[in-house]
């Protein structure tokens, strides 16, 4: 929902090229809300207020663009002016910004753009995707051991100008390697004639920049941290990766999640952004696979064609059957794959999950299994004792289903592969294959069907 | 997994009640790690150890411990001593442990905490569970427009103290009516002689204390705030919600539509932590609905035995067309549920998503009708005219499956419903039976099949 309060006045300053009013506006207010403010414009309009907008406030405001936005503005204005802006932008949000922008442009203005920010994008851009060194920025503010607080609080002042996040800041050698952390808090408290090597922690959690980013989220999460430091294999701090990034990473994987429970390849984009034929195709490649499954459990049914002639009720319980089987085993798969993200289980649990699944597959399943009787019982052409071919059929689709809902998402973590991959509809596939051989091997076994018939 | 590291040195120093080592093991590591170190023991045994620890050390260990250990420690030590914890831990995060305590403990503890300890909880406890107000502490720092920057120093120094979060601090009147806010780096960067009133952001955003907690958290998100003052009606501030309660709370609400989108009615605890009956419940109560609706397909399917006794190869294709329905129906459903929750989408969007989802049904359909074709004109039995039942019925079903996925969660969210309630297997079910009856419809018509036998 764009808002428009500020759009006829924020046009009307445009037309008369009112500097002073468009100042007021880009630095008096916060500049998420500022960039909110201007969504209804267009990118060139929301460019041309920024030309009036002081140098910090025009890269603050600018980052809360919406991302096609940014992307428009940089492709299409002077390389020079957009050059400016790209140095007073976050390290780790240019580089994002700029894996997006077509590589021909992205080289013109990496020319234009100072050494040190250059040499700085160049090298966060080097790291994977979706590791630590991704997500960090090398905006951070360094102390030395020998400082005293009065003389690591000038040099904060010095330092903050350039730095998004000055609530820790880190201690290092001349080489860079980490000593200790003290919070801004504790230097604010400290006295000014104590030794920041005396008042620093020591005991710093660190990732390394090659962990996966989930893994950074994690950590952070549970140590309720604003920032922690990326570090190299000797130690040496590289940057810091911040709470902001760490939400976006939570939202991130967790939709990712999602998706793939429901067998859908992972949008790189929101839903809207995303083309229609990238979405079709990330959802297409998915129900083909399920299609094909789809035909073996089509196949496995065309073996019983003689058994279905003979008695026909049979076929109406199929539905019946396979899906209690696959919603138990989403339920379960579902409950495993998502304690598994946050950390709430973990492999070595195995054993004590499967028990519980089986367990909830008896209750369940027996649960199922009464109501299944009644159910079939009271159809007309089936006798009592026919009638006990559905609930046996339930009770050993149900445990199935939570045993291999449980199992599979946990094999495919041992291998090292998403558990998400394991998807509900894949585990619904398996069952209705397994389900459909449960129900014909109870039905021979309990009817008294010629067998000569399938 | 527990970390068994320091296992044996903690349990010799508590065989020789060894107070400098334990003291030392408690005040040197971050609270975090030294509860990570300690998981290994039992609640008495943690509780022991935090007997050598500082007071303050003792309440920031204890806040990281495992739910259970810290129900169980409360519970069963003597209530002069637990009150003195209680006390010391932060305000938010006792009040949600004091729920979980049996109500008869919770009293008599409450009588031992000190005066305006015991008012505070009791205030906080009143706000519902996933409001702003169930997730704000009340701990921050007060500061007035008429300080000058070196007296404001003085006194977060003197408060900081108390408080958990003082990176912001809020700028109140007498009656705590909110004016504006500054935060500490702002302090630190100030000019000694600076005014509050001069250097405070006024255009402060905040939220009521009766929002829901996920809003809250998308406010905090959008800003990259580390923390939100929350307000009543009157705009006098009540406490401030902080980044690490919003990562719970991101995590908490992911799950919690994970759980919802696989019908299982979410739990309030970790999964190895509910109780095994409780979960059979969740899971139960929504598998017997959905079983209700697989008895409605069973009926709907009775209505056409004849037609099934006529010719036989259409049971084959029963489970193929239902799980491509259910399949595209659920990934409809899980990208617009996902994409509602992250606030990618909103309501406003219903015209622009539902025309996509229509495309993508037509591409998706369309593409499986072609594989549903050579599945079954290859089947001995099918002529080529025959098996055009297959693939029109496919096209149909997929096209009814994205349509119902999209519409159905749009349309609970528009009753203020939570769309994630469009649960994927009731989707499914849903379409189980609209499947069937295109299925039966587009067979009827293009067999030639004596419409007297069904």
């Amino acid at each position: 929902m764009t808002n428009t309060l500020y759009l006829p006045e924020l046009r009307e300053y445009l037309a008369q090229n009112d500097t002073n009013e468009l100042r007021e506006f880009c630095d008096a207010l916060h500049p998420a809300r500022a960039a909110e403010f201007m969504e209804g414009l267009t990118p060139q309009e929301s460019w041309e207020v920024l030309h009036h907008a002081s140098e910090e406030a025009r890269a603050e405001i600018f980052r809360f663009f919406d991302p096609a936005v940014q992307i428009e503005v940089i492709s299409t204005n002077p390389r020079k002016e957009v050059a400016a802006l790209i140095a007073n932008l976050r390290p780790d949000e240019r580089v994002d910004l700029l894996k997006e922008i077509e590589p021909r442009v992205c080289d013109e203005l990496l020319e234009l753009v100072p050494a040190d920010d250059r040499l700085d994008i160049l090298r966060l851009r080097a790291y994977p995707e979706g590791t630590a060194g991704a997500v960090m920025t090398t905006d951070f503010a360094r102390l030395r051991e020998d400082m005293t607080v009065a003389e690591a609080t000038q040099e904060v002042r010095r330092q903050a100008k350039q730095q998004e996040t000055i609530f820790y800041l880190y201690v290092v050698d001349a080489h860079d390697y980490l000593r200790g952390l003290i919070s801004l808090r504790d230097l604010v408290l400290g006295d000014e004639e104590a030794r920041i090597g005396d008042l620093m922690e020591r005991d710093v959690v660190v990732v390394h920049v090659a962990d996966d980013q989930e893994e950074v989220a994690q950590t952070m999460a549970r140590y309720d941290f604003l920032a922690i430091p990326v570090v190299n294999q000797a130690n040496q701090i590289l940057g810091i990766a911040t709470y902001d990034d760490i939400i976006d990473v939570v939202v991130e994987e967790a939709t990712e999640d999602a998706h793939r429970i429901a067998a859908i390849d992972p949008l790189n984009t929101g839903y809207l952004q995303t083309q229609l034929f990238t979405l079709t195709w990330k959802r297409g490649m998915w129900l083909m696979i399920l299609f094909l499954g789809s035909l073996i459990t089509a196949y496995t049914l065309s073996s019983y064609e003689g058994t279905f002639a003979r008695v026909p009720w049979l076929v109406l319980f199929i539905p019946l059957v396979i899906s209690s089987g696959g919603n138990s085993g989403s339920q379960s798969a579902t409950l495993i794959i998502t304690a598994l993200s946050t950390g709430d289980i973990t492999l070595s649990d195995w054993a004590r999950i499967v028990w519980r699944e089986f367990l909830m597959g008896i209750l369940l399943g027996g649960f199922l299994a009464m109501m299944g009787y009644i159910a079939a019982a009271f159809h007309g052409d089936v006798s009592f004792m026919d009638a006990t071919v559905v609930p046996l059929t339930l009770l050993l689709v149900v445990l199935c289903g939570t045993l291999s809902g449980s199992l599979l998402p946990l094999l495919f973590c041992r291998l090292g592969l998403d558990p998400a991959m394991m998807s509900n509809p894949f585990v619904a596939c398996i069952i209705d294959i397994v389900g459909i051989l449960i129900y014909m091997g109870v039905a021979l076994t309990i009817l008294e069907v010629p067998l000569a018939g399938h």
